[in-house]
């Protein structure tokens, strides 16, 4: 979430560096015993093409649209800072109808720029090379910062005389300090009409986890685009800066071992190869599954035409147009002028796409996992590379897909049991010091499992303390000496465009209320009914899940019915989760009111992509999908679209420090009278004699 | 759930049988290349002596019960049948105190029996060989049905004219018959006094999945004890008996493969072996884990004195006294005459342990599991061995611990991350038609995941429909032609008994509290304060979980503080779960009072192990959990057990049919403030070099 990755430097060297950082992966994983062919990709991304309407713009296109806007009249003089460049997605009319060896349709690239301090939304079609519509501020707020942005606000202290003699009054040289620039919010008309951002500094003296050692109460607001200081702000002189022992993580930097008995290597194996298959890039297709997969500047990982191969039939049917997480809101709960402003908006602020790092071979993903790079571009306007930001796997975690036994009761002794293997997608984001890690993954009985899981370190607060007389008056736990774990939310607002068998369908509540028998009707008193009410407006469909209230929710195709007629449907089975309980009329609840249910459903609209509004820095809120679902729009049997919340309460502890063991929740996508029966009923059982035979590594 | 497993049949050839069977799957087992000669276990149990006060009772322990009993005055006419002969554990201090190489303390067993319709109790000391304690009908109920019982009951109904003539008229021959008999729950005084049971029975014409083909609306109500039919009620005869077609599960009955891509090999390997040991038969030790690990009659699978080492200076800490599913509450929702009795209580009733099949490996377990068997006692008080009951692995499931990668805003260019590998204590119950999978899992990190795992068969009803014209007016969906899948609930009711670094301990909840601000306090109006309430009694700790009322539930040891002053402690932390919505005053409701709440805790009480009480079947409701509570006994700072019960509404689907994809739900125990700081932080990464080398097996 907060603070954010990347860059003060020039991106070329990056983007070397980066290629010769994916360049040594590829090679430790091409050469990876068994590793199949088929799942090796080019090395090289400059010649590429699109071989899909969904595929994201090629490095050739992203230097297309460079050209295009370069000539384009209004910024002959000033060419405008990039913000992002991302394919604008044909009409999913034209998707649907597309086969492969059609034309594509035409490639056109949505472009969010900044322009003396003004939002300038483009879209620009490639083939015949023009810019074809052109906004400037449509509605309150700015695009994502770019890399130059948050690389020029963290500089931006080293030139102020207050904030040095600040520091210096501290007894902090300024070599040992890292500033970052967490986003600003919105608190109403004062800090509108231009670009703001806070920025924080820390200490590394003695650790690379700098984020363990603030400088507390020192945050200047700055503009952007003059790297004006606003404001300076200074309270904390009093509160020393937490020591830098036990803060280190890095493996080279640990003297001794943790006392535990050493754990024996274990590895998930697959001496015939992974299962699956990536076809021309992006076509990720693995026992019934089709879909489908691409890096995305902003989501970071996008799920696109998911289909699932009937297993009786063999026919390959729709489950979801397009699915990814759409923002990440995080509040902190302290009002303190260096934190009351911390209520992030990750995706819409910096970009999950833009904080991934290449996932680490082994350790974030299993060995035999195949890795995608993304591709978007530079404040320039230059593509850039983000190698190995995806992985995709197969996975045996030793669980069960289904089982019976029978014992003695009949003639029959029956053992019969399936192990689960699934296929999964992963990115991971590092939002400054948190690590968002997502999960996409797929099952053979049709389900798909959702995790979000949370890693990194803490947003923390220095305090004078190094025992708390009353942790009650304080914002979180103390967590180490002199620092306070803040007390926060993270919610994770996902758009899932379900299309089940096609893409008019129906939002079902399946309420199970309770009812009570007639006296003499029953011994029992009470049972339960389930009662199916069909979603007919939008408001139908704003969701706050209840314990003692519940129900499921179907996604269902109204003219598609099973034998028995069941309409054929998916329903969403929410896990752990949190709701947000700031007032609705506080800023960054106001912002983040797509949190205020834990589902909504809204026809579907190309551009209502964004939970927190195209534009989401500095936004007001005009713009979220809280905003757009109160206009009430019929959604029965219509192109539709399901957003779910999924939320996440932390209270920090001393296990958080100095960096997290991952937290994980998520939510699934069940097929409910989807298939006829069990899909996987005629799955065969593992077997001894297909197993790989192994033996432990050569090495010493 | 219902039903029940097991046996018409001599329980000798049944031994035979298990130690046939047991002796192929070690063997099986053994010959695995660098399968760890440490992990092996002995073949034959009769030589076994117990080596820690916690371990069961052995087969020679039994025998002597047995012994005890016969020669014991009041059972001198008739031997009693035996329904449990079970460990009665050693005083907790005791316990606590033993350390190897110490005396034991005595070796004492609880006897539940029945005798001339009467429930016995009886404790009998094995060192001074004699009966220590006899209660009769101490409350309402009887002990869990025998396998006697079971057998007897299931063939009732063919001695019965009136249920003869019946199923000729359905024209059904008795030779496709398979009748269970599931019990009978408490519907007030009528059926008091007397031990009663329902007998349904159900077509194996065509498939071993009886179950799919129910002899709907017949039902008779059977008193165990004189097997004579108590009433007998055939409302059903215009319901078809649904058709075989498609229920078959077996592999070997597939008559064709599923259209989908078949799956490369796929295993968790660990040439080295698994890092973890058994000692002396129960004492597992793994990483920084220590626990010991049984088969129980009831329970299933029963984890005691868990300790972790501290990674930090070694220390091997308490963490949990005991843990397992105490109940297991199945209420269906439907009011029909031979419906409305199923709710059961199949800890209680059936025996979670008595109802487990030997585990089918590769399939229920990975590669290198360890199996341990369960040792119970047969209706006469032999001793019968549960082969393979309990298997434990270590996973890799591709999931990271920790991770932190740091941008290129910093000089910093950091990729640290590290596997999770676990391990897993798994016990499967096949309870009739439903299969349970109980999961313990341990993460180095210090949590415990503590999973359920739905599968197996649906209880169905069949229904005169092929296609339901208003499936509101049913009580659940159809699911296949003349099928309805009965809307139910499962509640699993888990014993907690944590002793966080010693036995005296408290429950606080720490309350998410949404406070305003004042005007021109903040820009913000609003945020959240975790407030810290201790429970003083066990009416403050009946906990509804409230979405909008958030809280996180610590178990804490206020004597025990670390070196910033947090007490040391655990929280409970809910994953995906449901409500029981019943009335309170509903009959089964009342029996499952323990389900009131979800969040309960109690001081700590030898006696209070069976939420539903000691005797559950056909009680009242006069022994539960909830009874208990009422007491409003004192619970700061003393010796205190949580208890937290695991909700699942089921709504069935036609993917349920014939047999159902797991469904899977759990809850963590995750240590806060229990360590200094994170225990993993100097945990290994993992390196090539050391993963296994795979080729794939030499069959062809």
């Amino acid at each position: 979430m907060e603070k954010t990755s990347c860059l003060h430097f020039c991106f070329i060297s990056c983007l070397v560096l980066f290629i010769i950082v994916g360049s040594w992966y590829r090679s430790s994983i091409s050469s990876l015993p068994g590793y199949s062919l088929q799942t090796q990709k080019p090395i090289y991304h400059s010649a590429e093409t699109p071989h899909h309407p969904l595929d994201p713009l090629t490095v050739k296109e992203i230097n297309r649209v460079r050209t295009i806007l370069s000539s384009y009249e209004p910024f002959s003089f000033t060419f405008p800072t990039i913000h992002t460049i991302l394919l604008d997605e044909p009409d999913k009319v034209q998707v649907l109808k597309w086969r492969k060896g059609d034309p594509f349709p035409p490639r056109k690239a949505q472009v969010l720029a900044l322009l003396n301090g003004q939002s300038h939304v483009l879209n620009v079609d490639l083939d015949s090379i023009r810019v074809t519509s052109h906004v400037i501020n449509p509605r309150s707020g700015y695009p994502m910062l770019s890399m130059d942005d948050i690389s020029a606000a963290s500089e931006a202290p080293f030139s102020n005389a207050e904030f040095n003699k600040s520091i210096a009054a501290r007894g902090v040289s300024s070599s040992e300090l890292i500033c970052l620039p967490p986003s600003a919010g919105w608190f109403g008309p004062n800090e509108e009409g231009k670009r703001v951002v806070k920025v924080l500094c820390f200490s590394n003296q003695g650790t690379p986890n700098f984020y363990m050692r603030p400088i507390e109460g020192l945050v200047m607001t700055v503009d952007l685009d003059t790297m004006e200081v606003l404001k300076f702000s200074d309270t904390g002189r009093d509160i020393p800066i937490p020591k830098s022992t036990d803060t280190d993580y890095w493996y080279t930097a640990q003297k001794k071992e943790p006392q535990m008995e050493p754990l024996n290597p274990i590895s998930i194996e697959q001496p015939k190869g992974p299962s699956f298959r990536v076809e021309d890039g992006h076509i990720v297709k693995w026992a019934n599954w089709v879909f489908h997969l691409k890096a995305d500047h902003r989501a970071g990982l996008v799920i696109s035409r998911v289909m699932v191969r009937d297993s009786e039939n063999g026919e390959l049917r729709d489950v979801m147009y397009k699915g990814f997480a759409s923002e990440f809101f995080v509040p902190y709960m302290d009002l303190d002028e260096s934190w009351y402003f911390k209520s992030y908006m990750d995706a819409g602020e910096f970009g999950l796409g833009m904080s991934a790092l290449p996932l680490v071979p082994l350790n974030d993903c299993p060995r035999h996992s195949y890795y995608m790079d993304g591709i978007f571009a530079t404040p320039d306007g230059n593509p850039f590379v983000h190698p190995n930001m995806i992985c995709l796997f197969e996975r045996y975690a030793g669980d069960i897909s289904w089982r019976h036994s029978e014992g003695l009761l009949t003639d029959f002794q029956i053992r019969e049991a399936r192990p689960k293997v699934t296929l999964v997608a992963r990115m991971a984001a590092s939002v400054g010091n948190y690590d968002y890690i997502f999960d996409w993954e797929f099952q053979t009985d049709g389900l798909i499992n959702v995790k979000v899981g949370l890693s990194g370190m803490l947003m923390v607060k220095g305090s004078p303390y190094h025992q708390a007389p009353n942790q009650d008056a304080m914002s979180g736990p103390l967590i180490s000496e002199n620092l306070i774990g803040v007390v926060h939310d993270h919610f994770v607002t996902f758009h899932l465009d379900m299309d089940i068998d096609g893409a008019n369908n129906s939002f079902v509540n399946v309420n199970l209320v309770k009812e009570r028998s007639l006296p003499e009707e029953s011994p029992r008193k009470s049972y339960l009914k389930a009662k199916r009410k069909i979603a007919k407006t939008e408001k139908d469909a704003q969701i706050k899940l209840k314990l003692y209230d519940p129900s499921e929710f179907h996604m269902i195709n109204p003219s598609k019915r099973s034998r028995l007629g069941n309409p054929t449907g998916y329903k969403i089975v929410p896990g752990g989760t949190a709701a947000s309980l700031l007032d609705h009329s506080d800023p960054p609840q106001l912002r983040s009111a797509f949190t205020n249910s834990q589902i909504w459903v809204t026809p579907y609209n190309k551009s209502e992509q964004w939970a927190g509004g195209l534009l989401t820095y500095q936004s007001r809120g005009d713009d979220t999908l809280a905003v757009w679902s109160e206009r009430d729009r019929s959604i029965e049997n219509k192109d539709i679209v399901l957003w779910y919340t999924l939320g996440f309460h932390h209270i920090p502890c001393q296990e958080d420090f100095p960096v997290m063991p991952t937290v994980t929740s998520g939510f699934e996508l069940k097929p409910v009278n989807f298939f006829e029966s069990n899909p996987i009923l005629r799955a065969a059982p593992a077997f001894e004699k297909d197993l790989p035979v192994c033996r432990p590594s050569a090495s010493p």
